[in-house]
This record gives structure tokens, C-alpha cells and sequence, in this order.
């Protein structure tokens, strides 16, 4: 493809994408294909000869559309916002185009400059201490496991061979279970905390857990806190359990994939009072702030031991400024590495933070509007605190209870979900069944929320 | 930013990216600039409020082109060919502008069905038996610390507690070490094989090596035989290695990531007879390929032991179809995942399979006529055999030996590099500093080869 034919194709799929944009209210939510309905499209042998653009043009309205789920999509409630704004989509479009490859400074200077200046400003807009630095990762699921490898890193030095066990509550994300494992510590030295009503972690529960372990011979290396857990939006009480990993000298990670963002808001950051004490953190603007997936800021106090764990250093990879410079490739697992920074510098100028905070506190609103339905109608109940923008509730109609109101529920999220009007999903804590209402896109507004509202107040009913 | 705003800017961005391409030979490949000095260029703080797209045009071209190296450029010889072809570029785009999170089947089943396609595709063009599957990953450095966690998770359950031990060449990629270290085999317990004179792992070695830790106790769990190593290209006897791997129960990865692309060629296969013997294999579709980083393509034979591996089972992610769909979310380390297989699918229906394979055929055509002019050319001395793409050479001026040799050469390269005319990369093998001249952008044409040949030849004689 020449240069030429990439401006005419290019500004073709532009335009497809502002269409796309603009058409998704039309669209149903939940792509309503089924298991190999998409590959019977397409032929079992690659094509030896070229197809024209127009074909492949055509192929996105006829194979790649139907079988999309839309994240963007006004009435998308389900997981977690993943908001890929126009600025960002934008940006990665420049990154793609110049192809960069960033493992080393030389290699590129300014997208591991930027780079350092994004983390930065990050950093600032959600209040962290000056003695945070980092780098962008992919997840928070990789980050997570980095952190783990750089607590069993340092751990190994302390606990000469005693196990290591790892502490997180039981309403952490899944890839904390699975950084363990694939860390290498063992899966039974994992320790799920008891959460309290709140489902945050109750932190003499903590306590006591370690102090079993470390009577048995163990070696406590690790604590997660989670700020934003998956099911119900919680907060662990970060503060306290700095305390405590502090009197163990065991690394504190905290996990705030989801709500970090809500921490541009300074009247969020009392819910993450003693993050000043982690040893490692992350959280993904590429959730609800925007900056089109993949985008993950992993921060950590001691950047020498990042770099140590991480780096390697051979002949092929050295270059003349490597005792001035960062070498992004040796703080996380990949050593190539796309320009991802320019994501967040056009999503932040392009909106600048104060437009970024009032979109952040329409959709706080927009959250606790429907807690407030759900808490005056005597059919639902709200089963969590909204903390955030996620309203966790149920159908509760008189006469059904345990196992059965929860298969009622599911079937209830199943049905909203295959009117293609709105997707949401299911979660269970602590036996119970809950439906969630996770607001965030980009494109919701106050009409969707009452939207997905009555939705769930018919299809209740008809399900009755 | 409204889909019609998007219009507007993403046409200028489309344009202003053929103006890139078009104009490349016009730039100075490497980069100039010092540490610090985009930095400098960047406020230290956020903006509070928005600023118009046109500021943030005016400093791609302020700020970040001259903080880019060129890795498009026609004269792009270092590391290895990172190609973003066009229509991988446009694929890329639309998955940005679909925003779609694609870590399971359901969240959009479009996304794992081309997915499944295109990973067939690309093993029919590489010459793969039927039953290796896969997903694609971020980066081959990646592939390799989940192939060696898969690795020890095997030896696990048939070593009891034994030491492990993991084998590769003195010439594999240094994502293998980091990878033994991320996965915790412990430094000690990482054998780097000696090499023959052509760079290739010497079997018999390997076998004394597994022979003297089977003696002392140890577990050999793994072995990662390189089709393509980063300092020469060279490829290790896979067909030797897997004889040896079998014969001790031992994992076997291949890290193909820079030569598997060749594999589209018939001609090449003979190179890696007995990969259909690997546990995994990795090779990456975002270097000589094209396809946009990050792409890297994963196989393995077992995917149920992957899966095993890799798996979680949270409530908040079960969906109704998971007894019948691939979640892809279980085939690597994130959760989250990107519309990645667009890209292969574009570029592979834009090109078609043969104008692919004529690229690389003029590649490697290219990089014999090199090694025919070093061979030619008594001052100048080829150091490794020319099997792909990449020609080793040094300059050898008479009385020139050992530690001054091989800073002459360093310097050599030094000035090319700093001329802006071309880039190139050096390594060290066995004591001899070696520049490597790689040869693969999309754009390098003969007359760049024989650009970069003069311009060795001119600093050559400028230094003496």
C-alpha cells in the first residue's frame, strides 16, 4: 500500500469509525452471535494473492460487526468501563503510523520522555506522593504479577528458605491468584482474607493470618489491597494494612485497576488514605479515564529494584546513554514496547483534567441516582456500598430465596442481555447473586441509566 | 470530541502519517537528541484545561519527530525490521475505534474467532503441523516467561521437589534469562550451551550438560532451542535438541520470533526440521512481517495444559458459552486483550501470501549480495554465515587485533549511526564486537544496501 492509497483508505476508516461512533445508540449491546457463526465466514486458507480494500471494508460491516460486543455503546453496564476516547484513538493511530519500537531509550527518545512526563502528570492528577515514579505496562494483571516477582525478589533475600505466602482479600481480582501461581509461590500459600459487610478487608483477620503463618514457619512476602475490587467496587482499608505489612516487612501492592481514576477527584482520596506507604501500585487508565486499551500506569517507590529484577544486559542491546537514561524495557517483562504515552498526552490536552473530573463526577451522580431508585423500591435491594460509579443490586420479589433468587437474578441480567437494549453482568459474593450496573462509558448519560432502569423493573416482571 | 471533530482530525492525522511515510528518506534515521531534551520541551504539569488539536499537531512535529528513530526508514538496519505495514496500520485504527475488550469469547466473539483464524493461517504459512494452536501475546519475551512457567508447572508434578534446571544456547535472546529469573529456576540454575562456529548450539554439549545435573540432583525441566538469534540470526539443530529434550521428559520451546517469518518460504525450512517436536513455539508477525506491534504469535501443542496453567474461574467472568468457546483471557498473562488479530488479518488479505513472500525474498537476496561484497573485500571480514537477513561483518584494517579491533568497529558504527545516513547495532560474540547490518524494512531497497555499504566503507577509511 502506497502513501496515496493509505490516505484514501485511511480517511475511509476514519470516517467508518466517526459512523460507528455516532451509530452506536442503534446498535444492540451484547453481539447476539453464535460460537462459530464468525469463522464459518472466513476462509480456512490465507489468500495467496491480494484482495482489494474494498473487500476488506465490506467484511467489517458483514463478519468483524456482528460479532462485536460494543464497549462504547451508551447502555454498555457490564464489567468495567474500557473507554477508548476519540483523542486517544487518534494518538495510537500516530503510534501505529510511526512504528516506533520503544525498548530503549536510543531507540526512540521522545516516547520514553513522554513516557516519564505522562507518569507524572498521572501521578500528580491522582495524588500521589513525589516519590512515585513508573512506567506503563499492559494490565493491571501483568503489573500485578510484576509486583509479585519483585516481593519474592525481595523477600528471597530476607527469608533464606522459608515459604513465602501472599495475602489479599477474598474479593480480589482474579489475577492476584493467578500472579501467585504463575509467581511461582505455590497456590496454597495464598491466603483469601474474610471481607467485612462492606466486602472491604477486615485487617485483624489480616493480623491473625499472617501470625498463623508465621507460626507454622512461613515467610509472609506480600499483601494486596485493593482499591475498586471486581465484584463490588470496595475498598480495602489501605491505611491499616500498611500498618501491618509494615511491622512485617512484607511488600504492599495495591490494586486500583478500576477506581484509580476516581482519585482525580480530590474528594475520592480519602478512600485511599496510606497508599503513600505501597511498595507498588497500579491503575489503568485505560478503564474509565479513557486512553484506549492497552494502557496500564504501574508505580513504585523503589525504582532500583524494579530495574534490578528486571533488567538484563546484553551486548546487543547496550547503547551509549545508558547510564544517563531510563531504559523502559527493563521496567516490566516485554523488551519491545509500543509508544503508548502519546495515548495519554493527547486524551489529557485534549480534554484537560477539569473536563476529565466532571465527566468522572456525572457518572458518581448517575451512580448513586440509581442506588437511590433501587433503595426506594421495596422489590430490590442494594447489595453494596456505591463508592464509585458501580450499583451492585438484585430483584427481590417476595416468596424466592437462596439458591433460587439467585438463578432468578442471572436469569434476569441474561434476559436484559439478550434484548441487545443494555449489557450488564453477574457476580456472586458471599452466596449471594448480584447484578451490576457498572456506569462509566464514555457516551452515558443520565437517559441510560433511567434506561437500563426500567429495563430491569420489565423484564423483572415478565420474568415473574 | 465529537465523531465529526474526529473526522476532521483523523483525515489531518491520516495525511500527515502518508507525509511520514513519503518523506522518510529525507530524515536522519537515528535520532539526535540528548537525554532530557524532549522533556524540556514538555510543561510539568497537566493542563487543567483543554487545548485545540492543532497545538497538539504542531508539537508531533515540535516535540516527538525529532525524538523518533526511524524504524521505518528505508536505511533502518539495526535490531530487527519492526514493519508496521499500512494496512496493518488501518486494522489497528479500527480496533482502536471499536475500543472492544476482548478477554473472553462473549465480550466480543469476533475478536476470538479471527483470531483462531488467523492463527491457523499464519501456522499453514509457516509450515506448522495441524496440531499446533495458539493465541497471540504481546511479545515474544512474554511467550518465553509463559512457555517457562507452563515448563516448570509440568516438571513440578513429575519432580517432586528436585532442583530445575533450564538449558538454552550462550547465544539465545536475553528474554531467556530474564524469563528463567521471572519464573524463579533461580540464576544458578540457568545452563547456557556452548556454540559451534556458526553460532548454533552444539547438542553434545547440551547432553553433557543435562548428564552433570541429572548426576547432581537437578530436574532438567526445559530447553529453548533459537531459529534466529539476536547477535548473528543464527539456528540452533532443533531436530538434534528435541531428540534430547525427549529423552529426558524435558519441555521444549522454540523462540523463532525473528526467523519464523522466513518460514513462509519453502526454501527456508529446512532450517527448523523438528520444531513439529516443540512443546511451544513463538515467532512474531510485528518484525519482518509487518503486522504492527505487538503481535507475536504463540503455539503450543498441548493447549489444555496451557489453559490448566493460565486459568481463572472468578464468578464476575463466567459466561454462558464457556464450555464452548476459546476464552482467550486463559491462553496468556492478561486479562484484558485487544483486537489484535485485525491487523494480521488485514495485512495478510492486503498483500496476499506471495507478494509477502517476494518481500522477504528480496530481503534475504539483498542481504547475500552484502555478504557477497564483504566477502570480496580484504579489509572487510564476514562473521557469521548469511542464513536470513542479517549480515555480520567487521572492518579489519591490518594491525588492528583484539580490544582495539573491536573499539574501531564500535566506533565505526558510532559515526554511521551519528551521521543520521543510516543506523545499525553492534554485538558481541566470543570476544569479537561485530556490527550487524539487518536487513528487512518494508522500504529498504538494494539501493539502500548499497548506501549503507559505501557508508561503511567511507567512516571506515575516515577513522583510520
Amino acid at each position: 500500500m502506497t502513501p496515496d492509497e493509505f490516505r484514501v483508505f485511511g480517511h475511509a476508516l476514519v470516517d467508518w469509525i466517526a459512523e460507528y461512533r455516532s451509530g452506536l445508540p442503534q446498535l444492540r449491546v451484547m453481539s447476539d452471535c453464535k460460537p462459530g457463526e464468525i469463522r464459518a465466514l472466513l476462509p480456512p486458507e490465507p489468500p495467496s494473492e491480494p484482495e482489494p480494500m474494498e473487500s476488506l471494508f465490506a467484511d467489517l460491516r458483514r463478519v468483524v460487526l456482528p460479532g462485536i460486543t460494543h464497549w462504547s455503546h451508551p447502555r454498555f453496564f457490564a464489567y468495567f468501563p474500557a473507554n477508548s476516547s476519540l483523542p486517544a484513538v487518534l494518538a495510537d493511530l500516530v503510534a501505529s503510523g510511526l512504528g516506533a519500537q520503544c525498548m530503549s531509550w536510543q531507540t526512540s527518545p521522545a516516547a520514553t520522555e513522554v513516557e516519564e512526563v505522562m507518569m507524572d502528570w498521572l501521578r500528580q492528577m491522582v495524588g500521589l506522593p513525589q516519590n512515585f515514579v513508573g512506567a506503563l505496562q499492559d494490565t493491571a494483571s501483568t503489573a500485578t504479577l510484576v509486583a509479585l516477582i519483585c516481593a519474592r525478589e525481595r523477600a528471597a533475600k530476607l527469608s533464606s528458605s522459608r515459604p513465602m505466602t501472599v495475602y489479599a482479600s477474598e474479593q480480589a481480582n482474579s489475577s492476584v491468584e493467578k500472579a501467585v501461581r504463575l509467581a511461582g509461590f505455590g497456590p496454597t500459600n495464598l491466603r483469601l482474607i474474610e471481607t467485612d459487610r462492606e466486602f472491604a478487608l477486615v485487617p485483624h483477620k489480616l493480623e491473625e493470618a499472617i501470625s498463623a503463618d508465621v507460626a507454622a514457619g512461613k515467610w509472609p512476602a506480600a499483601v494486596v489491597a485493593t482499591i475498586g475490587t471486581t465484584a463490588t467496587v470496595a475498598v480495602d482499608p489501605v491505611h491499616a494494612i500498611a500498618q501491618i505489612a509494615a511491622d512485617h516487612r512484607m511488600w504492599m501492592h495495591v490494586d486500583a485497576a478500576m477506581a484509580g481514576s476516581a482519585m482525580l477527584l480530590p474528594e475520592c482520596r480519602p478512600l485511599w488514605r496510606g497508599v503513600e506507604q505501597a511498595d507498588s501500585l497500579v491503575f489503568n487508565p485505560h478503564k474509565w479515564l479513557g486512553a484506549t486499551f492497552d494502557c496500564s500506569a504501574y508505580y513504585v517507590r523503589d525504582p532500583a529494584h524494579l530495574v534490578q529484577v528486571m533488567a538484563t544486559h546484553p551486548s546487543y542491546l547496550k547503547t551509549q546513554q545508558d547510564q544517563q537514561v531510563k531504559n523502559f524495557r527493563d521496567w516490566g517483562i516485554p523488551l519491545g514496547r509500543r509508544f503508548r504515552a502519546l495515548k495519554l498526552w493527547f486524551l489529557i490536552r485534549e480534554q484537560g483534567v477539569r473536563a476529565l473530573q466532571a465527566r468522572l463526577r456525572r457518572d458518581l451522580a448517575n451512580a448513586r441516582w440509581l442506588a437511590e431508585q433501587v433503595d426506594g423500591s421495596p422489590e430490590w435491594e442494594r447489595v453494596a456500598p456505591v463508592l464509585f460509579q458501580t450499583v451492585s443490586l438484585r430483584h427481590r420479589p417476595p416468596g424466592l430465596k437462596g439458591e433460587r433468587l439467585n438463578v432468578h437474578n442471572q436469569s434476569l441480567a441474561d434476559r436484559v442481555n439478550r434484548s441487545g437494549a443494555a449489557y450488564l453482568t453477574t457476580a456472586v459474593v458471599g452466596g449471594t447473586l448480584i447484578v451490576r450496573v457498572s456506569i462509566g462509558s464514555e457516551a452515558t448519560e443520565r437517559e441510560d441509566v433511567a434506561a437500563v432502569w426500567s429495563l430491569l423493573n420489565r423484564e423483572a416482571k415478565a420474568l415473574l
